[in-house]
């Protein structure tokens, strides 16, 4: 499909900084925060890097964009990828309010190269009874007692 | 239902926390990374305090125990939270190899606080042609050479 230039820009800056990435020892994936007034933030996947799971490129860009910006709200930004978000920075930027989102790879590019995020969008797009191991909720009298806090505080800060 | 008691424990502290946190002006979450052999790190909801939209408490928890643990694997430990975990806390625990996770609220009770955790799942089970914006492929000649230079790399650590 035909897209902006600064969506174009963005695709193949990704990639470069995917392709970089991996000769300085992180994993072969890279992302850009930009709008049509520029980039705002790049990221590189750290995972073995910097020793956090979360490390993704999507994450780490979408982390720095808000630094830039000074909030934790990216409407209006567009995420652009080397590879199709996986369920973690999916919902990462939901969470961030990105507007859109493109990518050049894809999650069966990336299980060719040995990543889950295939794998993983098949589990949880299979009911979770039949997960080898689902999350389980416990009894807790006091489950809703975090919540009953936050509305009953007037200046809490929604998001 | 009937758990451990070091999970028990871990599901008092983790809603602790999540009290504890909206007085310091964060939102209502807490979690623990645990083990029968104890309590490795804990974590809470610093999105407005960070500016991070990706700090959630199960986040924070895992990149905490990975840096007191030292390593990107959390193999063989329980996350344990406050309320069930948001697709990218658990898409974040998939990442991390969490063995198990345990929560007290589930998302129809953040959803009642105003948190979107319900809604987001409920977007990634409809079919993304019926997002209002969904993630797209755009056509790049290089889309797969990332991962050709992750495969041509014998000293690449895989995750």
């Amino acid at each position: 499909m035909s897209v902006p230039d600064f969506v174009s820009e963005a695709l193949s800056h990704s990639i470069e900084l995917a392709i970089e990435n991996v000769a300085l020892g992180g994993g072969p994936f890279g992302a850009v925060i930009t709008s049509p007034a520029g980039v705002v933030a790049t990221g590189v996947n750290r995972v073995t890097r910097d020793l956090d799971p979360t490390a993704h490129a999507e994450v780490c860009a979408i982390r720095s964009a808000c630094r830039e910006i000074g909030s934790f709200d990216l409407t209006g930004f567009v995420l652009v990828s080397s590879c199709e978000p996986c369920p973690l920075c999916l919902a990462a930027s939901m969470w961030a309010r990105v507007g859109s989102i493109f990518y050049a790879a894809d999650r069966t590019h990336a299980a060719a190269a040995g990543f889950d995020d295939a794998a993983f969008y098949e589990l949880m797009d299979t009911p979770r009874s039949s997960w080898p191991s689902s999350p389980t909720q416990v009894n807790h009298s006091l489950f809703d007692a975090p919540f009953d806090s936050w509305r009953a505080l007037d200046s809490r800060i929604e998001y």
